[in-house]
Protein backbone atom coordinates (compact mmCIF):
# COMPACT_ATOMS: atom_id res chain seq x y z
CA UNK A 1 0.00 0.00 0.00
CA UNK A 2 1.53 3.38 -1.43
CA UNK A 3 0.60 6.27 0.54
CA UNK A 4 1.21 9.64 -0.67
CA UNK A 5 1.92 12.80 1.30
CA UNK A 6 1.51 16.40 -0.91
CA UNK A 7 3.90 18.86 -0.35
CA UNK A 8 3.67 22.74 -1.30
CA UNK A 9 5.40 25.74 0.14
CA UNK A 10 3.89 26.70 2.55
CA UNK A 11 1.65 24.07 3.78
CA UNK A 12 1.68 23.59 7.76
CA UNK A 13 3.65 20.82 8.73
CA UNK A 14 1.83 19.11 11.54
CA UNK A 15 -1.11 18.32 8.87
CA UNK A 16 1.19 16.70 6.99
CA UNK A 17 3.48 15.06 10.15
CA UNK A 18 -0.04 14.06 12.36
CA UNK A 19 -1.39 11.56 10.23
CA UNK A 20 1.73 10.63 8.70
CA UNK A 21 3.09 9.56 11.81
CA UNK A 22 0.40 7.14 12.51
CA UNK A 23 -0.30 5.83 8.68
CA UNK A 24 3.79 5.39 7.89
CA UNK A 25 3.58 2.61 10.87
CA UNK A 26 0.62 0.77 8.91
CA UNK A 27 2.68 -2.89 8.69
CA UNK A 28 3.11 -2.84 4.58
CA UNK A 29 2.76 0.70 4.47
CA UNK A 30 5.33 2.66 1.88
CA UNK A 31 4.73 6.17 2.50
CA UNK A 32 6.35 8.89 0.35
CA UNK A 33 6.33 12.70 0.45
CA UNK A 34 5.76 14.23 -3.18
CA UNK A 35 5.51 17.63 -4.69
CA UNK A 36 6.00 19.67 -7.64
CA UNK A 37 10.14 19.06 -7.19
CA UNK A 38 11.89 16.78 -5.41
CA UNK A 39 13.93 18.45 -1.86
CA UNK A 40 12.90 20.63 0.35
CA UNK A 41 9.51 22.47 1.14
CA UNK A 42 9.21 25.11 3.35
CA UNK A 43 6.62 25.80 5.79
CA UNK A 44 3.88 28.49 6.55
CA UNK A 45 6.48 29.77 8.81
CA UNK A 46 9.08 29.12 7.11
CA UNK A 47 11.51 27.64 9.84
CA UNK A 48 10.60 24.10 8.79
CA UNK A 49 11.72 22.02 5.83
CA UNK A 50 10.24 18.69 4.65
CA UNK A 51 12.35 16.97 2.17
CA UNK A 52 9.57 15.82 -1.43
CA UNK A 53 11.43 12.75 -2.12
CA UNK A 54 9.53 12.12 -5.52
CA UNK A 55 8.01 14.39 -7.79
CA UNK A 56 4.44 14.67 -8.59
CA UNK A 57 5.54 12.74 -12.18
CA UNK A 58 7.16 9.88 -10.62
CA UNK A 59 3.95 8.69 -8.37
CA UNK A 60 1.00 8.06 -10.72
CA UNK A 61 -0.81 5.31 -8.56
CA UNK A 62 -0.70 6.39 -4.70
CA UNK A 63 -3.55 3.58 -2.70
CA UNK A 64 -3.84 6.37 -0.43
CA UNK A 65 -3.16 10.63 -0.90
CA UNK A 66 -2.77 13.28 2.07
CA UNK A 67 -3.71 16.63 1.18
CA UNK A 68 -2.64 19.07 3.94
CA UNK A 69 -3.17 22.74 4.19
CA UNK A 70 -2.14 26.07 5.32
CA UNK A 71 -1.24 29.37 4.02
CA UNK A 72 0.20 28.00 0.55
CA UNK A 73 -3.11 26.17 -0.23
CA UNK A 74 -4.22 29.22 -1.48
CA UNK A 75 -2.25 29.85 -4.85
CA UNK A 76 -2.38 25.99 -5.15
CA UNK A 77 -6.14 26.75 -5.90
CA UNK A 78 -5.09 27.43 -9.21
CA UNK A 79 -2.11 25.15 -9.97
CA UNK A 80 -3.67 23.08 -12.39
CA UNK A 81 -0.52 21.14 -12.63
CA UNK A 82 -1.48 19.82 -8.93
CA UNK A 83 -5.14 20.11 -9.37
CA UNK A 84 -4.60 17.56 -12.58
CA UNK A 85 -2.61 15.17 -10.47
CA UNK A 86 -4.84 14.85 -7.53
CA UNK A 87 -7.82 14.03 -10.21
CA UNK A 88 -5.73 11.82 -11.78
CA UNK A 89 -4.25 9.60 -8.86
CA UNK A 90 -7.61 9.80 -7.63
CA UNK A 91 -9.18 7.62 -9.99
CA UNK A 92 -7.13 4.67 -8.40
CA UNK A 93 -6.91 5.59 -4.83
CA UNK A 94 -8.43 3.69 -2.05
CA UNK A 95 -8.71 6.96 0.19
CA UNK A 96 -8.35 10.47 -1.05
CA UNK A 97 -8.15 12.39 2.28
CA UNK A 98 -7.41 15.84 3.26
CA UNK A 99 -6.18 17.91 6.87
CA UNK A 100 -6.99 21.41 7.40
CA UNK A 101 -7.75 23.99 4.16
CA UNK A 102 -6.31 20.37 2.31
CA UNK A 103 -10.15 19.82 1.66
CA UNK A 104 -10.38 23.29 -0.04
CA UNK A 105 -7.84 21.52 -3.06
CA UNK A 106 -9.83 18.30 -3.13
CA UNK A 107 -12.68 20.86 -3.70
CA UNK A 108 -11.06 22.76 -6.82
CA UNK A 109 -10.23 19.49 -7.94
CA UNK A 110 -13.76 18.59 -8.28
CA UNK A 111 -13.42 15.09 -6.12
CA UNK A 112 -16.08 15.90 -3.39
CA UNK A 113 -18.74 18.16 -5.03
CA UNK A 114 -21.90 17.38 -3.63
CA UNK A 115 -20.10 15.13 -0.59
CA UNK A 116 -19.85 16.19 2.80
CA UNK A 117 -16.37 17.39 4.20
CA UNK A 118 -14.50 19.26 6.73
CA UNK A 119 -12.05 21.63 7.09
CA UNK A 120 -10.39 24.18 9.45
CA UNK A 121 -12.93 26.12 11.31
CA UNK A 122 -12.10 29.46 9.71
CA UNK A 123 -12.24 28.29 6.05
CA UNK A 124 -15.51 25.84 6.63
CA UNK A 125 -18.03 27.75 4.68
CA UNK A 126 -15.62 28.41 1.52
CA UNK A 127 -16.20 24.71 0.60
CA UNK A 128 -20.20 25.59 -0.14
CA UNK A 129 -18.47 27.87 -3.04
CA UNK A 130 -17.27 24.36 -4.69
CA UNK A 131 -20.81 22.48 -3.77
CA UNK A 132 -19.61 20.77 -0.74
CA UNK A 133 -21.32 20.82 2.69
CA UNK A 134 -19.55 21.80 5.22
CA UNK A 135 -19.94 19.92 8.60
CA UNK A 136 -18.55 20.82 11.71
CA UNK A 137 -17.09 17.34 12.56
CA UNK A 138 -13.29 16.88 12.95
CA UNK A 139 -13.51 14.13 10.55
CA UNK A 140 -15.83 13.70 7.67
CA UNK A 141 -16.22 10.09 5.86
CA UNK A 142 -17.88 10.42 2.72
CA UNK A 143 -17.09 7.42 0.38
CA UNK A 144 -13.55 7.49 -0.13
CA UNK A 145 -12.83 10.85 0.95
CA UNK A 146 -11.82 11.73 3.98
CA UNK A 147 -11.21 15.13 5.21
CA UNK A 148 -9.81 16.45 8.70
CA UNK A 149 -10.58 19.63 10.81
CA UNK A 150 -8.03 22.11 11.52
CA UNK A 151 -4.31 21.03 11.65
CA UNK A 152 -3.82 18.62 14.78
CA UNK A 153 -6.97 16.38 13.51
CA UNK A 154 -5.12 14.95 11.09
CA UNK A 155 -4.15 12.32 13.68
CA UNK A 156 -7.67 11.70 14.89
CA UNK A 157 -8.34 10.75 11.15
CA UNK A 158 -5.29 8.55 11.00
CA UNK A 159 -6.39 6.49 14.07
CA UNK A 160 -9.73 6.44 11.97
CA UNK A 161 -8.47 5.50 8.84
CA UNK A 162 -6.07 2.87 10.10
CA UNK A 163 -9.07 1.11 11.89
CA UNK A 164 -10.49 0.73 8.07
CA UNK A 165 -7.62 -0.16 6.32
CA UNK A 166 -5.89 -2.12 9.20
CA UNK A 167 -8.32 -2.96 11.88
CA UNK A 168 -9.59 -2.24 15.45
CA UNK A 169 -5.95 -4.09 16.75
CA UNK A 170 -3.45 -2.05 14.77
CA UNK A 171 -5.23 1.46 15.02
CA UNK A 172 -5.02 0.71 18.66
CA UNK A 173 -1.26 -0.64 18.34
CA UNK A 174 -0.51 3.26 16.81
CA UNK A 175 -2.42 5.09 19.12
CA UNK A 176 -0.58 3.21 22.39
CA UNK A 177 2.98 3.29 19.97
CA UNK A 178 2.37 6.88 19.62
CA UNK A 179 1.14 7.37 23.52
CA UNK A 180 -2.27 9.30 21.84
CA UNK A 181 -3.65 9.76 25.40
CA UNK A 182 -4.51 13.91 24.93
CA UNK A 183 -4.85 15.68 28.07
CA UNK A 184 -4.75 19.80 26.57
CA UNK A 185 -4.16 21.96 29.17
CA UNK A 186 -6.77 24.11 28.36
CA UNK A 187 -10.08 23.45 26.47
CA UNK A 188 -10.02 25.66 23.77
CA UNK A 189 -9.74 24.05 20.92
CA UNK A 190 -12.68 24.21 19.02
CA UNK A 191 -14.43 27.54 18.20
CA UNK A 192 -16.80 26.03 20.51
CA UNK A 193 -14.95 25.95 23.74
CA UNK A 194 -12.88 28.94 23.01
CA UNK A 195 -13.39 32.42 24.86
CA UNK A 196 -15.88 33.87 22.16
CA UNK A 197 -13.73 37.24 22.04
CA UNK A 198 -10.96 34.83 20.91
CA UNK A 199 -12.92 33.17 18.21
CA UNK A 200 -14.47 36.98 17.10
CA UNK A 201 -10.90 38.51 17.25
CA UNK A 202 -9.69 35.52 14.62
CA UNK A 203 -12.65 35.48 12.85
CA UNK A 204 -12.22 39.42 12.31
CA UNK A 205 -8.67 39.07 11.42
CA UNK A 206 -8.65 36.19 9.13
CA UNK A 207 -8.78 36.88 5.21
CA UNK A 208 -9.26 34.20 3.67
CA UNK A 209 -8.36 33.18 0.38
CA UNK A 210 -11.36 32.32 -1.33
CA UNK A 211 -13.34 35.06 0.78
CA UNK B 1 12.93 34.29 21.78
CA UNK B 2 15.05 31.64 20.30
CA UNK B 3 13.60 27.82 20.41
CA UNK B 4 16.25 25.28 19.14
CA UNK B 5 14.52 21.82 18.32
CA UNK B 6 17.45 19.17 18.13
CA UNK B 7 17.34 16.48 15.38
CA UNK B 8 19.68 13.48 14.74
CA UNK B 9 19.43 10.73 12.31
CA UNK B 10 16.29 7.96 13.13
CA UNK B 11 14.21 10.59 15.53
CA UNK B 12 10.54 10.11 15.61
CA UNK B 13 8.76 12.84 13.51
CA UNK B 14 5.98 14.08 15.35
CA UNK B 15 8.11 14.22 18.79
CA UNK B 16 9.35 17.44 16.98
CA UNK B 17 6.72 18.89 15.10
CA UNK B 18 4.45 18.31 17.50
CA UNK B 19 5.86 21.17 20.05
CA UNK B 20 7.16 23.01 16.89
CA UNK B 21 3.46 24.07 15.32
CA UNK B 22 2.57 25.24 18.56
CA UNK B 23 5.34 27.14 20.18
CA UNK B 24 6.68 28.11 16.75
CA UNK B 25 3.46 30.19 16.60
CA UNK B 26 4.46 32.56 19.94
CA UNK B 27 4.78 35.82 19.24
CA UNK B 28 8.63 37.04 19.05
CA UNK B 29 9.77 33.10 18.86
CA UNK B 30 12.45 32.24 16.47
CA UNK B 31 12.64 28.95 15.56
CA UNK B 32 15.56 26.73 14.40
CA UNK B 33 16.09 22.97 13.88
CA UNK B 34 19.61 22.03 15.09
CA UNK B 35 21.88 19.02 13.96
CA UNK B 36 25.45 18.26 14.22
CA UNK B 37 25.36 19.44 10.17
CA UNK B 38 23.01 21.11 8.47
CA UNK B 39 20.49 19.53 5.75
CA UNK B 40 18.49 17.05 5.91
CA UNK B 41 17.79 14.58 8.64
CA UNK B 42 15.86 11.31 8.30
CA UNK B 43 13.36 10.19 10.33
CA UNK B 44 13.09 6.32 12.04
CA UNK B 45 11.28 4.77 9.35
CA UNK B 46 13.58 6.09 6.57
CA UNK B 47 10.66 8.00 4.89
CA UNK B 48 10.61 11.61 6.00
CA UNK B 49 13.68 13.98 6.32
CA UNK B 50 13.33 17.27 7.92
CA UNK B 51 16.34 20.31 7.02
CA UNK B 52 18.47 20.80 9.86
CA UNK B 53 19.14 25.37 9.10
CA UNK B 54 21.96 25.35 11.58
CA UNK B 55 24.66 23.45 13.38
CA UNK B 56 25.04 22.74 16.84
CA UNK B 57 27.81 24.95 17.21
CA UNK B 58 26.62 27.87 15.36
CA UNK B 59 22.82 27.96 18.06
CA UNK B 60 24.69 28.81 21.47
CA UNK B 61 22.32 30.58 23.67
CA UNK B 62 19.00 29.40 22.34
CA UNK B 63 16.44 30.31 25.37
CA UNK B 64 14.04 26.98 24.66
CA UNK B 65 15.95 24.16 23.76
CA UNK B 66 13.45 20.54 22.83
CA UNK B 67 15.07 17.13 22.39
CA UNK B 68 13.06 14.67 20.17
CA UNK B 69 13.56 10.64 20.71
CA UNK B 70 12.98 7.82 18.60
CA UNK B 71 14.93 4.76 17.73
CA UNK B 72 17.97 7.07 16.78
CA UNK B 73 18.17 8.55 20.87
CA UNK B 74 20.38 5.29 21.32
CA UNK B 75 23.64 5.92 19.85
CA UNK B 76 23.30 9.78 20.82
CA UNK B 77 23.66 8.47 24.46
CA UNK B 78 27.32 8.22 23.96
CA UNK B 79 27.54 11.38 21.22
CA UNK B 80 29.97 13.53 23.56
CA UNK B 81 29.50 16.31 20.92
CA UNK B 82 26.15 16.66 21.27
CA UNK B 83 25.73 15.93 24.91
CA UNK B 84 28.67 18.44 25.30
CA UNK B 85 26.33 21.15 23.38
CA UNK B 86 23.35 19.94 25.67
CA UNK B 87 25.00 20.82 29.06
CA UNK B 88 26.75 23.85 27.22
CA UNK B 89 23.35 25.95 26.10
CA UNK B 90 21.49 24.52 29.62
CA UNK B 91 23.55 27.31 31.06
CA UNK B 92 21.57 29.81 29.68
CA UNK B 93 18.22 28.38 28.74
CA UNK B 94 15.15 29.93 30.11
CA UNK B 95 13.39 25.98 29.41
CA UNK B 96 15.41 22.65 29.06
CA UNK B 97 12.83 20.03 27.41
CA UNK B 98 12.28 16.68 25.52
CA UNK B 99 9.44 14.74 24.01
CA UNK B 100 9.68 10.93 24.36
CA UNK B 101 13.20 9.23 25.10
CA UNK B 102 14.53 12.34 24.34
CA UNK B 103 14.58 12.95 27.98
CA UNK B 104 16.53 10.08 28.51
CA UNK B 105 19.29 12.08 26.48
CA UNK B 106 18.96 14.80 29.24
CA UNK B 107 19.50 12.09 31.43
CA UNK B 108 22.57 11.34 30.09
CA UNK B 109 23.97 14.15 29.95
CA UNK B 110 23.60 14.58 33.63
CA UNK B 111 20.41 17.24 33.46
CA UNK B 112 17.92 16.15 35.09
CA UNK B 113 19.89 13.64 38.28
CA UNK B 114 17.27 14.05 41.03
CA UNK B 115 14.66 15.02 39.21
CA UNK B 116 11.51 14.39 38.40
CA UNK B 117 10.97 13.33 34.61
CA UNK B 118 8.73 11.26 32.45
CA UNK B 119 9.07 9.57 28.86
CA UNK B 120 7.97 6.89 26.43
CA UNK B 121 5.40 4.19 28.38
CA UNK B 122 8.12 1.92 27.20
CA UNK B 123 11.49 3.91 28.20
CA UNK B 124 10.69 5.05 31.79
CA UNK B 125 12.08 2.31 33.61
CA UNK B 126 15.65 3.38 31.89
CA UNK B 127 15.32 6.93 34.07
CA UNK B 128 16.55 5.43 37.27
CA UNK B 129 19.52 4.54 36.13
CA UNK B 130 20.36 7.85 35.65
CA UNK B 131 18.95 8.76 39.22
CA UNK B 132 16.05 10.79 37.41
CA UNK B 133 12.22 9.75 39.35
CA UNK B 134 10.37 8.38 36.38
CA UNK B 135 6.48 9.45 36.61
CA UNK B 136 3.27 8.30 34.98
CA UNK B 137 2.38 11.78 34.09
CA UNK B 138 1.97 13.23 30.49
CA UNK B 139 4.07 16.30 31.01
CA UNK B 140 6.44 16.78 33.94
CA UNK B 141 7.74 20.34 35.18
CA UNK B 142 10.67 19.93 37.82
CA UNK B 143 11.99 23.43 37.89
CA UNK B 144 12.82 24.64 34.27
CA UNK B 145 13.00 20.84 33.05
CA UNK B 146 9.69 19.81 30.95
CA UNK B 147 9.91 16.28 30.02
CA UNK B 148 6.96 14.87 27.81
CA UNK B 149 5.78 11.01 27.66
CA UNK B 150 5.37 9.27 24.36
CA UNK B 151 5.08 10.91 20.94
CA UNK B 152 2.24 12.94 20.49
CA UNK B 153 2.18 14.42 23.89
CA UNK B 154 4.88 17.00 23.18
CA UNK B 155 1.54 19.12 21.74
CA UNK B 156 -0.02 18.90 25.22
CA UNK B 157 3.71 19.78 26.74
CA UNK B 158 4.18 23.03 24.09
CA UNK B 159 0.54 24.17 25.25
CA UNK B 160 1.16 24.09 28.98
CA UNK B 161 5.21 25.64 28.35
CA UNK B 162 2.92 28.24 25.46
CA UNK B 163 1.01 29.13 28.84
CA UNK B 164 4.04 29.48 31.28
CA UNK B 165 5.99 31.72 28.69
CA UNK B 166 3.21 33.44 26.95
CA UNK B 167 0.16 33.59 29.32
CA UNK B 168 -2.98 31.54 29.05
CA UNK B 169 -4.68 33.73 26.30
CA UNK B 170 -1.81 32.84 23.88
CA UNK B 171 -1.68 29.47 24.78
CA UNK B 172 -5.42 29.34 24.11
CA UNK B 173 -5.12 31.10 21.04
CA UNK B 174 -2.69 28.16 19.64
CA UNK B 175 -5.17 25.45 20.84
CA UNK B 176 -7.88 27.37 18.59
CA UNK B 177 -5.47 27.95 15.71
CA UNK B 178 -4.71 23.93 15.42
CA UNK B 179 -7.69 23.29 16.51
CA UNK B 180 -6.59 20.87 19.11
CA UNK B 181 -9.46 19.49 20.13
CA UNK B 182 -8.45 15.78 20.38
CA UNK B 183 -11.24 12.98 19.43
CA UNK B 184 -9.48 9.98 19.31
CA UNK B 185 -11.12 7.04 17.44
CA UNK B 186 -10.00 4.30 20.36
CA UNK B 187 -9.28 4.52 23.59
CA UNK B 188 -5.55 2.77 23.37
CA UNK B 189 -3.41 5.79 24.26
CA UNK B 190 -1.70 4.73 27.48
CA UNK B 191 -0.78 1.14 28.94
CA UNK B 192 -3.44 1.94 31.52
CA UNK B 193 -5.57 2.28 28.70
CA UNK B 194 -4.98 -0.35 26.16
CA UNK B 195 -5.97 -3.87 25.47
CA UNK B 196 -3.54 -5.14 27.91
CA UNK B 197 -2.19 -8.64 25.57
CA UNK B 198 -0.85 -5.65 23.19
CA UNK B 199 0.79 -3.76 26.30
CA UNK B 200 2.26 -7.12 26.95
CA UNK B 201 2.92 -8.02 22.88
CA UNK B 202 5.12 -4.73 22.96
CA UNK B 203 7.03 -4.85 25.96
CA UNK B 204 8.03 -8.52 25.00
CA UNK B 205 9.01 -7.55 21.91
CA UNK B 206 10.66 -4.21 22.19
CA UNK B 207 14.58 -4.31 23.55
CA UNK B 208 14.91 -1.36 24.81
CA UNK B 209 18.69 0.12 23.88
CA UNK B 210 19.33 1.05 27.76
CA UNK B 211 18.16 -2.86 28.64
Amino acid sequence: MQIAIVLFDRFTALDAVGPYEILSRIPDAETVFVAERTGPVRNDTGTLALVADKTLDEVTRPDVVIVPGGPGQTPQMENERLLDWLRAVDATTTWTTSVCTGSLLLAAAGLIKDRRATSHWLALPYLKRFDVEPTGERVVFDGKYVTAAGVSSGIDMALALTGRIAGDRTAQSLQLLTEYDPQPPYDAGSPQKAPADLVEEYRATTRHPQA
